[in-house]
């Protein structure tokens, strides 16, 4: 029970820090020194910080919130006897003891693409009833000109009839990058957060969207402009949902384990100039694949390598505050190309048609040799990914980048590869081609690859 | 530049935490004991746990965020000679020297609620011209009934029509608590966050809305339906925005003060006793008051003791993970009474009320006594706050109550005052009310206070 302090006189400014004990139901501030553990139930890990002066006070707060999410590969996550894709995400043993122990049926609900419920619904469905659980499958078509608000508030209205229990039943999205992003939005907005599962079924999704915190949809036609930083409480990974994926979406992923490869893994990218049209061919599966074994090998290590280069450089920046990105390698330049020809260039290859042209610049700054930037370019063709585009104008690259400048105030440094594996970030490079520098690279990269 | 690594046989399962290091351009995993950081460039806080059985790999990744929000009292916020409200938020020394040497205008996006505007915009505009800052006003209806997603994308679509860089370009809410949710949620969407400001202008959201980082709209007329935990960059407070508060909206901001001081600060409560009508009726202002520094005294320690004695309760549980909430006396029958004779009681009055009900529970469980029931009600009555509603009934009562318990997994604990000034929660308190214990203190709650 607090007291009312008298008014302290005469003191021009006072800074005191409070550390945050509780003591059975009640939190107090107390000063940073004083602190006797046993005399208290916890110790907070945020502070607030007063300031007094004549003006008034001020209180600063600092909280931290740790985000813990897994990325986990299965096999066979739609067989009834794999219980990954309902019990997967909880890390508790008691809890999970609990749930098991229990009879009452769980409850889940769950967004699939239109097109992947096509080829899964059933087996889907067969799994949910095998395993007793009390479902609601939605089933939306989810393309790029589908990522609404107006798609999001679907999805919440139908999770919001279902009377969800936002504590204990995580919402399962199983679909490609963009059913994954607007179901994740829409579970991040959902009573300020409702955990979520993402099923990535495509490759792109199972290397890229899968892997990272970001939510979101598109608004005023610019992709992703409303969303949010909410990591799903897991990822459940199965290669197997790649055979049903067409050549040319396998293509689509393969852009961004290239991208990969090109940032910060050599060995990488030699796998995928060696293997890259055999995975192509074989849909990253083994079953009946002439290729047998070797497929099997191939493929687990082009995806782990790709995740966990990805997770390298996501994880100390979930939230975006550095701008530095290596990850946005392919990314400056290709969403406004990807907006303007929607939707006949898909993300991966917009993704590839900005690298492709980056890797001229790369040459022309003498950070790439000309047989680096062959080698390159031949991967780029064998993996069958568009290396040029006739939209792909010098405009739309300054508009772009000047673009990007401003909403960095001026600050973004771009990334270019150096060699085979390694990258350097830099903003002159940025200002370069803004400034025509980019011009000589736009020429040779047109006159070569335009065929 | 990373190597395939051949995959190890006979392994069983291994698990490997990595530390996160940068070097140069490029974050990479790194066994725990072997950083050396001489020759790393940062190391982060954010950790990956590697995990390989037979059936594949687990990423778990552990990334802490961190949020720093300041609460600011001044005095004038809106004197061309204040720049508080357009530089207050900037922590950074050398940032705020580079744009007070800079020419460039400063551009800032503000949502003012439509009833304040015509009070103030007056003002505001002067203040902005003065301080040559490139602008939009949107002034806007922001009532509960308003309180929806078409709303927030009303704003979404103004915030892009004025293209605001979301770096440096805070937008600015000035209003009531609604008028603070709905501009915050707007904020935390777009380009996945953007920092926003808020400016309170009732007593209510001065002392509640203000200091924690809960934003959001209705949905399916459900209150705060869709949201996130967002706090802003930084709040102003200026009480004098209080002295055109109307006096029944002056009580309803009393309702949340008497709540913290209820839960945790006796001291607050014996100044509320003593100075509530004086606060209520000088509307916590000094000026051509009778009460003169009393007033002054009264109304600064009020409102600093009740911000203080908030942000110890929301600073360690800043995203509710804990669902054990002192600050949630008085919210949990309040939200579907206030729902249900919408618009005709105000937020902090269904909040009295509900306080009120569980005083009475509190005198049945022997944790109040028969003079501090009286006290409160008293108290309560001198800020002219409602103490019982004729749709206040036993079947709303357990109805919300059960609703909690089943969101919370039946987990939650609802909080009781002990005395003045103390408080502790119980999970048998909810259960007691729900299994039609609470009859009794409704009996005598009705009894009493109908009058």
């Amino acid at each position: 029970m607090g007291k009312v302090q008298p008014e302290e006189k005469d003191v021009k400014e006072k800074t005191t820090e409070f550390s945050l004990v509780r003591v059975k139901s009640t939190w107090k501030g107390q000063l940073g020194k004083k602190i006797n553990k046993d005399r208290v139930d916890s110790v907070s890990a945020a502070k607030i910080c007063e300031n007094v002066t004549e003006k008034g006070t001020t209180w600063t707060v600092i909280s931290p919130i740790v985000f813990t999410y897994k990325v986990t590969e299965t096999q066979g996550l739609l067989d009834p006897g794999n219980d990954t894709l309902l019990l997967g995400h909880i890390n508790d043993p008691q809890q999970l003891e609990d749930i098991k122990k229990s009879n009452k049926p769980i409850r889940r609900f769950v967004v699939v693409d239109q097109a992947v419920f096509q080829i899964y619904g059933s087996k889907l469905t067969e799994y949910l009833e095998a395993n007793n659980v009390s479902y609601k499958i939605l089933a939306l078509p989810t393309t790029e000109e589908n990522k609404s608000m107006e798609t999001a508030l679907k999805i919440l209205d139908e999770v919001n009839n279902f009377s969800l229990d936002r504590r204990t039943e995580p919402i399962i999205a199983i679909g490609g990058g963009v059913c994954l992003d607007i179901v994740g939005f829409a579970a991040s907005l959902y009573r300020r957060r409702t955990p979520y599962i993402r099923v990535p079924t495509t490759l792109l999704s199972y290397i890229d969207a899968s892997v990272g915190a970001k939510t979101g949809v598109n608004f005023a036609n610019c992709k992703n402009k409303l969303g949010a930083y909410i990591p799903p409480a897991a990822t459940f990974l199965d290669l197997s949902f790649i055979q049903t994926v067409s050549r040319r979406h396998i293509s689509n992923g393969l852009a961004e384990i290239l991208k990969m490869a090109m940032m910060k893994h050599g060995g990488l990218f030699e796998l995928l100039e060696k293997h890259g049209s055999m995975l192509l061919n074989t849909k990253f599966q083994t079953d009946n694949s002439v290729y047998g074994c070797s497929t099997l090998k191939a493929a687990s290590q082009a995806t782990r390598i790709a995740i966990m280069t990805m997770l390298e450089e996501l994880a100390p920046n979930l939230w975006e505050d550095d701008l530095d990105r290596l990850v946005d390698f392919g990314h400056l330049i290709s969403p406004a190309l990807e907006m303007k020809v929607l939707p006949s260039l898909l993300h991966g290859e917009a993704v590839n048609i900005d690298m492709s042209y980056m890797v001229y610049v790369s040459k022309e700054r003498g950070l790439l040799t000309e047989e680096e930037k062959q080698r390159i370019i031949s991967c780029m063709v064998s993996l069958e990914l568009p290396v040029w585009h006739q939209e792909f104008t010098m405009e739309l690259i300054q508009n772009s980048l000047q673009d990007r400048l401003k909403h960095s105030g001026g600050l973004v440094r771009m990334p270019l590869p150096v060699g085979l594996g390694e990258a350097e970030r830099s903003r002159s490079h940025c200002l370069c081609i803004c400034n025509k520098g980019g011009t000589g690279s736009f020429t040779f990269f047109a006159a070569e690859l335009t065929v």
